[in-house]
C-alpha cells in the first residue's frame, strides 16, 4: 500500500483512538502521533509501535500535523479544540469521533480560526468495553462510518478524510448533516441502549440467571457501556432521544393494546413486519 | 455411552424436535421414533438416521412408547394430548416444551389418564429460525432448562427426564411451578421478543441500514422470529406479559424523567446499575 504523506495526530488513547493507532499504522502514515494524558498507555503503544510518538503536551504534534483526529468524549473534544486552537498547523483538518454532532460543530464554529477546517464524523463502531486494553483494527471492518460535512469544508479535506476512512477498513460512508445525525443516532444508537438498560433494570425478584436464553442475553448486551459515555451523549441529545423514545412507547403501546384486546392478527402482523424488517437488515 | 432403556417418541420434527432427535441420537436409545405430518421430514430424519422410524399416524409408537417428546405450539400441544389419549401406553411420560406452562397444565390435566404421567418442560433454546432444516443439536449445549413437575408428578419419572434433559447437553435444570415459569418467562423471553419488534418498528423515514451498529442489530436480533407462535405465546401469556410490559414502562420512565430534568447523575446511576446487571449475567 503506498505512503500517506500527512502527518497524523490522534487525541485520545482509549477504545477508538488505540483502534484508529492500530488500524492507522498499516497504512504507512508519514507520521503518525498521539496525544494523552496517560503516560503509561503512551509508552505502551510506542513499544507496540502503533505510533511514532506519543505526547502528553498537545503542542508540538498539532503544530506538525495535516490531520488531527480527536477521540475524545464529546465535552472534552470541545474543550481540546479550543485550548489548543493556537496550536494547530495552517491548513490542518481537524476531524473527531463523537457520537453527537449539532452541539459540538455549532461551538467548534464559533472559535475555529479560518485557515483550518473541522469535520464531524462518527464510526459506527465500538464495544462494550472502554479504554486502550480493548482497542483492536477489527472492530472498524466492515462498519459504516458517518461524516458531517457543512458548507464551511472543502471538497479535497472530505475526500482526505474519506480515504482514510475507507483505507482502515470502514465498509460505508454516509454523509449527512449534523442535525439529521443527531436525530437518526437517537434511534440507531442511543434507543437501542436506553431499551437494553431499562430491560435489565425491570428485573424483580427473580434469579435471573437460570431463566435467560439468548434472546435476553442478547437485547441486553448493550446495557453493559461506558456510563459517563452514554451520560453524556444522552444528555446532550436530549431533545432527540426524547422523540425516539416516545416512537419507541407508541410501537410498544400496539403491541400491548392487541394482547389486552386479544387480537392475535394485529398481534401477528406486528411480529411479521418487524421479522421482515430485521431480515432486510445487512 | 450406556444405552437408555426406553422407547422414545418424538412428536413435531421441527426446530426443537429435530434438535432433540439430533441430540438423542447419540445416546444408545432403546428405539427413537418420530411423529409428523410431513412425510418428507420424515423421509429426510430416517435417511440421517437421527431417528429409528417415523410415523404419521401417532397410533403404533405411543402406545409402545415410554416417554413421549411433544414439541410443537402450545395448542397443537394440548390437542395432540386429547387426541392421543387412548393410545399413549400404560406407564409412560408425556412432557411438552412449550415455551407457556400454567394453562397448559391446568387443561391436560383434565382429561389425562391416571396412569400416564405428564410433566412440564421448556428448553431455554432457539434459533430465530424456524423448521428442521435448522435444528442442530448444538442449540442445547450449556443451555437452561425449566420444569414444571406438580404433585401429580413421581419422583422417579422427574428423575428420568432431569437425566434425558442433561445427557443431551443442557447445562442447568431448573425446576419451578407452572404458575412461576409463565410469570417469569414474560420477563426473561417474551419481554426481550416484545422491546426488539417494538424498536425495529419505531423507525421512521430513514434508511436504517446505513446507520445501524451492532447495539441496534443485537437489540433487534430477535424481531426475526416464528410468528404464529410468538403470537400464540403471548396471547395465551397475556396477562403476566402485560405486567411485565408496565413494569418495562416504569423503568423506561426513569430514563426518560432523567433526561428531561437534565439529572446527570440520576442518569448515570441508572446505566451503572443496568451495567452491573449485565456483567453479571452470566
Amino acid at each position: 500500500m503506498s505512503e500517506i504523506d500527512f502527518n497524523i495526530t490522534i487525541v485520545g488513547l482509549g477504545l477508538i483512538g488505540g483502534s484508529f493507532a492500530m488500524a492507522l499504522k498499516e497504512l504507512n502514515i508519514k507520521n503518525l502521533w498521539a496525544v494523552d494524558i496517560d503516560t503509561n498507555v503512551i509508552k505502551t503503544a510506542e513499544d507496540m509501535r502503533i505510533i511514532d510518538k506519543g505526547y502528553t503536551d498537545p503542542e508540538t504534534p498539532l503544530q506538525n500535523s495535516d490531520i488531527v483526529i480527536i477521540c475524545l468524549y464529546p465535552n472534552l473534544t470541545l474543550e481540546f479544540i479550543k485550548e489548543n486552537m493556537d496550536s494547530f498547523k495552517s491548513g490542518a483538518i481537524i476531524t473527531d469521533t463523537a457520537g453527537i454532532k449539532e452541539r459540538l460543530i455549532k461551538e467548534v464554529d464559533l472559535v475555529l480560526r479560518k485557515d483550518i477546517e473541522f469535520i464531524g464524523g462518527h464510526p459506527m463502531a465500538g464495544r462494550e468495553y472502554k479504554g486502550f486494553e480493548f482497542a483492536s483494527k477489527e472492530i472498524f471492518k466492515g462498519a459504516n462510518y458517518i461524516i458531517t460535512p457543512t458548507n464551511k469544508n472543502s471538497r479535497g479535506n472530505i475526500e482526505k478524510i474519506e480515504l482514510l476512512i475507507r483505507r482502515i477498513g470502514f465498509k460505508r460512508i454516509i454523509k449527512i448533516t449534523p442535525q439529521k445525525h443527531d436525530e437518526i443516532i437517537a434511534y440507531t444508537s442511543q434507543l437501542p441502549h436506553i431499551m437494553a438498560t431499562a430491560l435489565i433494570n425491570s428485573d424483580e425478584e427473580c434469579d435471573t440467571n437460570s431463566f435467560v436464553g439468548g434472546s435476553f442475553k442478547d437485547a441486553t448486551r448493550v446495557a453493559r457501556i461506558n456510563c459517563d459515555l452514554w451520560t453524556e451523549l444522552l444528555i446532550n441529545n436530549g431533545e432527540n432521544v426524547l422523540a425516539q423514545i416516545e416512537s419507541f412507547e407508541k410501537r410498544l403501546g400496539d403491541i400491548k393494546r392487541a394482547i389486552i384486546d386479544n387480537e392475535r392478527d394485529a398481534l401477528k402482523a406486528l411480529f411479521e413486519k418487524g421479522s421482515l424488517k430485521r431480515e432486510e437488515l445487512i
